[in-house]
């Protein structure tokens, strides 16, 4: 009788949104044993966090870790600073809800705990068509990154180097979310909206919001999300 | 008249060791203003955050901040995981006090920082030569960070990307130490153990001591740490 295969581990970024609700389905769909990472970095509302534990318990993980960085104290984002107001209206080039350098804090914390896994893959949901604002959802940082992790850690150095994992970096919000319904993820759980109200129900005219909404009109598909009146 | 130059400011990563302290002088030399940058990752003992801040006071800093993360939780490394000891001969390869993507979370997190006080220049004491087992001290390794970092930032989209300076990354210990006494260091102020007792003091044998104490003797400079008897 042949040994039984070793189970692939894998690392997901779980924000609480509909991005990497998809991504963990698919990367659970795929085989792998999911270990889901969020981030408590100071955002401006916890209802995210609440919907990432919501998301990693509907789809099935092995562990779902909530770490703490002090991201909000340095300010510099409409996203973490209440000083900032969050915009309705979509701007030219990088937008003022542009966390400095989250990307890059975000799969740097996750690359350390895959190590320590032994996971070789990590699932990321940035997307470069709808965000193209962000200099860190783009495919050259994403390679770039992958290329530094390979030179930064026991496994890279031994050959056997961490993909960083983007399967939905060149969708439109609508092919996301056509197949993230195919893969069967409970949208209802999810939350996008950069400033609901206090009982978590979504603004509908946030950069986020629209994205979204227009995103389920485009698919045919009902729009699960509970908007404020 | 002409208009005073701006203010160059940099950010300087200050562990509480020989290496940090030596760089954020150099640094300070070099007419930047300094902020100094430490973390609170569940290290074995704390009394290196208080030589990092002494360090940071004694040579002068614009402000000092100890972020916290939770890289103690996940573990994997002799420093930061009390089941693994710390080794007190030198190892062949990668050591057991390498933490996971050290400097990957800490050099993304200055990135972040960096780019809300608009500095340009982050500041790392990584040295190649004395440490030669962990794979995130090598030239490469900084090198594609840059790179990356040059991705993943506005500065960077808008051609003005920040710089990883590594001083020391070519020095011996007794180049740096020679060179720190020169630029006025008060080493005493610093801890370079990974075991010291309950009131601070060197254990005088484990990797990180003897390098220490060899490189003082080796620079004919009178060694200032105090050691356990």
């Amino acid at each position: 009788m042949s040994r039984q295969a070793k189970i692939k581990r894998a690392l997901v970024l779980v924000s609480g949104g509909l991005d990497s609700a998809t991504v963990l389905a698919f990367a659970k769909e795929q085989g792998y044993q999911c270990y889901a990472l969020s981030f408590d970095y100071g955002q401006r509302h916890r209802y995210e966090l609440r919907a990432a534990h919501k998301v990693a318990c509907s789809i099935g993980v092995a562990e779902h870790r909530v770490m703490n960085i002090g991201l909000g104290d340095i300010g510099g984002s409409a996203l973490t600073d209440t000083k900032i107001p969050v915009p309705v209206t979509p701007t030219e080039g990088i937008p003022v809800t542009y966390v400095p350098a989250r990307n890059t804090v975000f799969l740097s914390l996750a690359l350390a705990w895959a190590e320590v896994l032994d996971a070789r893959d990590i699932f990321i949901g940035v997307n470069a068509v709808d965000y193209s604002g962000y200099p860190d959802c783009r495919p050259e940082y994403i390679a770039a990154f992958e290329a530094m992790a390979t030179l930064a850690t026991r496994s890279g150095v031994e050959g056997d180097p961490v993909s960083i994992r983007t399967p939905l970096i060149n969708m439109s919000k609508k092919e996301i979310i056509s197949w993230g319904a195919e893969l069967g993820v409970d949208y209802s759980l999810t939350i996008s909206c950069y400033a609901p109200d206090a009982t978590g129900r979504a603004c509908g005219v946030c950069d986020s919001c629209q994205l979204r909404s227009s995103g389920f009109r485009q698919a045919c598909i009902p729009d699960p999300t509970q908007y404020q009146e």
